[in-house]
């Protein structure tokens, strides 16, 4: 099975590792990371780096589209660049899977992937999402057709086990989360924003809400 | 706080990545990734690269010391190399906290830091950390004194959230579960061999062992 992972500048890692390593489990899955130019791609800490292995013009199909998110606002990069989204469109039509990891869903609603459909981000980006003309949901993965749309950053990892239940079985899914030992014991219930501190969350949308409005630094 | 997270060729890139966005998050954290040389670094997939800023000579000490794991037998690269045991030890003798995914407790051990402790890895692997004389326990996370060692892959996520925890307050630690919105979900409970059917609990077992008795492919 072809997986492509979409790289660009201010990614949030950890929304292309979590799905890049449940795939990479599975021993069935080769996966590509892709970006508009190969080469180191910096993240959104400023601390460090992915690597794209392959550009755009080198990938020409998939079987799964991968899209990270990224901090606010770095998706207004990939979400105004004719050629990302080009791509991405391109790609679509030959997957049997497009997807996407937290604000990725705002980059496949800017490539017209989700006029009119129920699509899920990170929880601080629903009324962005929405302003693009996507119905936001709260489901951590959200299947809408062949596209799946995941929930804020850690969700890849579950909605990546879920696309390698409906493609290779349940048995190696239940696998693979054996071998990445998948078995989540936060010390803290604070993982989304009906579970933790209503004060927290204020302050944490608030924080968000100043990026946003921000440009990218990358 | 600094953080320094050992890369090395052949590693699991979620182990690093994950406690990487964990410490990121905070905003709180210097997070640098650091192998014997600097550049990229090879996954044990073989279908991708982490990146390394910095290279041993270039960080001497650290708040959070993190060795990831990596998939058998490519552990055994960083075992029998003396610089990086060398390096290890001298960080060790600098931090707060020195910390282990996976299979990178038997890094740890290697460099002489487990003798006789308590420690985790993942759950294929504790023989081998027995045989070099450390004490494997089931525990998801495990605290001997400042050594901090987390289970399989995944694990190293719950282990960050924790040390964020004790090191800059409960409140720091929820709102980094928000921000990553790690709420898992996984769509089946299949993430420990208590949970997991025997059947597929053995099958990955042979699996890892068979790994485990080859040479490093890197």
């Amino acid at each position: 099975m072809k997986v492509a992972i979409m790289l660009y500048d201010g990614i949030t890692a950890l929304d292309a590792i979590g799905p890049y390593d449940v795939f990479a489990a599975t021993l069935k899955c080769e996966v590509k990371f892709v970006a508009k130019k190969k080469g180191l791609i910096q993240l959104d800490s400023h601390m460090g780096y992915l690597h794209a292995d392959y550009s755009f013009s080198e990938v020409t199909s998939a079987d799964i589209l991968v899209v990270p998110g990224c901090c606010p606002p770095n998706y207004k990069n990939s979400m105004n660049d004719e050629e990302t989204l080009q791509w991405i469109r391109h790609i679509h039509e030959t997957t049997k899977w497009t997807t996407s990891v937290c604000t990725g869903s705002l980059i496949l609603s800017a490539a017209g992937l989700l006029q009119g459909a129920v699509a899920t981000t990170h929880w601080g980006s629903f009324e962005l999402l929405q302003s693009l003309g996507t119905i936001p949901t709260e489901e951590r993965v959200v299947r809408q057709g062949k596209i799946v749309t995941a929930a804020g950053v850690s969700s890849g990892i579950d909605m990546a086990l879920q696309l390698v239940a409906w493609e290779l079985g349940e048995d190696r899914s239940k696998g693979v989360q054996l071998i990445l030992e998948y078995d989540p014991q936060p010390p803290f219930d604070s993982g989304s924003p009906k579970k933790a501190p209503a004060l927290l969350v204020e302050q944490i949308r608030g924080r968000l809400q100043e990026f946003a409005e921000r440009e990218p630094r990358v």
